[in-house]
C-alpha cells in the first residue's frame, strides 16, 4: 500500500524547504531573512520568503507569501507550515491570524538557520482567535 | 492618601469608554462596529474605532487606532485596553502584535455591546510573540 | 464677517503641527521619523506619527494614525493633511489609499524638516483609485 | 532567430492567466473576486488571487500574492502584471506601493471579467512614489 506524498514528507524535510526559500528573501531594510514552506494535503510544498518594502507596512512575511501562494495554486487543505530564520524567531501576529483563517489545524515548525526546530500549532500560537463566526452571525 | 487617576478608573469604566468609541466606527463594508479605549499610566484615556477601507487590507482596527493615537499624544506607558463589539469578539492577531510592541504588560478587557466583559492579557493573547529581540541581536 | 476656524489655519501652520507630531514618532527600526496633522472642517487639528513594529508590516504610518484618530474623534469631514519628514518624502501607497477613502478632496502638504513644503492633492497622488464603487455595485 | 518566451506572450494572454487565477480567489467576505498574473523577464508567469481574512486588514490582494510569489520563486526581474475583476477595478494603493518596489518599470493590464483590458504603468498609477531613497540616504 503506497504512502501518500504528505505522509512521506517529514517535518525535517519541510524545514529544509523553508531554509531553501529563505535564500530568496528580499529584505534590504531589516536584513532579517525568513523562509517558509507550506505542506498541502496532496503533498505539494509551496515556498515563501519575506518581501520587504520601503514603506515598512507594505512588507509581507514569508509565512503569508507561502500561504497565499498555496491558495493561488488551488490548494485549500493545508497541513503544516515550516518557518526558518537566523534565530528561530516565531511567526508574528499577522501571520498567526492568516494561519488561523487558512489552516487552523496546521502544525507549525519553527526553525533556526541550522535546521534545529520545535513543533507547535496554530491553536497554541493564537489562542481564542478572532474568526468569521464574529462577522457572519 | 490620594489615588492616582489610573487607579481611579475601573475596568468597567474603561469598557464604557470603548462602547462610546464604538459609536464612531467607520465600517461600511463589514458593518461590524468596534470600539477601543486605552488607559495610559497618567490616567489619560485614548479612544479608537475601526476604520475600514474599500481595499480591505487598508482597514485599521479599533485597538490599533487607539494604541497609535496614544503614541501620537506622547503616551508611551500604557496600562490597559478595552475592546467592545456586538458579540465580545477577541482582538485579531495584528492588534495583538501591536499590543505586544507597545504595551506588553497591558490588561485586556473584552466586552460585548451590553458591557459584559472578561479580563485577559497581552501575554495570554499572543504567547511567545515575535519581538525586537530577533531583529536587534 | 467671521472667518471659520479652518480658514484661519494656514498651510504653514498645519505643517508646523506635523513637525510637532514628528517628535513623538516611534521608529526604532527605520529611524525615519514622520509626523502628520489633519485639519477637519470644524478647525480641529489631529496629530499622528509613525508607530513601527518589530514585525514591519504591523507598522502604521503617521498619516494613517492621524486620519484614523480623526474618525475616532467623530471628525468625518477632512480638509487637509500635512506630512513632515527629514527629506520631504511622499506618502506611501497605503496612506494614499486611506486618504482616498476618508478625504478624497483633501489638500496634501508635504514638508521637510525645515518646514519647506509643497502642495498636492489626493487625486494627484492616487489617480484612478480603487474605491467602494467597485465593491458595492 | 528565436523570440524569447516573454516576447511571445501577448498582453491578452497574460490577462487570460489573470482570469484563470481569479477562479481561485478566497473572498468569502467581499465576494469580490480578483485574479492577477505576473510576467517575469524569463517568461515565467506567476499567478495570484485575493486571499481575504475575517480580520479585514489581514487580507492580501491578488496582485501582491502574485508579486511576492514571484520573488519566492527567485524571479526578481518583473516585466508586467495583469489584474482581472468583475468590473475592471484598479489596483489599490497598497498594491501600487509593492509594484513600485518590485517592478517600477512594469506595464499594468487592468481587465474586466470579459477580458476587456486597458494598459497603464506603475509610474502612472503611483506618481512620485515613496521609495527607498528616503530611507537609505
Amino acid at each position: 500500500m503506497a504512502e501518500s506524498a504528505s505522509d512521506a514528507l517529514t517535518p525535517a524535510q519541510l524545514v529544509q524547504h523553508a531554509l531553501t526559500a529563505r535564500q530568496r528573501a528580499y529584505a534590504p531594510y531589516s536584513h532579517y531573512l525568513v523562509g517558509a514552506a507550506v505542506l498541502a494535503a496532496d503533498g505539494t510544498v509551496i515556498l515563501g520568503c519575506n518581501v520587504e518594502n520601503a514603506s515598512y507596512p507594505a512588507t509581507i512575511c514569508a509565512e503569508r507569501v507561502a500561504l497565499t501562494a498555496a491558495i493561488a495554486q488551488g490548494k485549500r487543505n493545508l497541513r503544516a507550515i515550516a518557518v526558518a530564520t537566523r534565530d528561530g524567531g516565531t511567526p508574528c501576529g499577522i501571520c498567526r491570524q492568516v494561519m488561523a483563517e487558512l489552516g487552523p489545524e496546521m502544525k507549525v515548525y519553527i526553525s533556526d538557520e541550522q535546521g534545529d526546530f520545535r513543533v507547535t500549532s496554530v491553536r497554541e500560537l493564537l489562542p481564542d482567535s478572532f474568526s468569521r463566526s464574529s462577522l457572519l452571525t
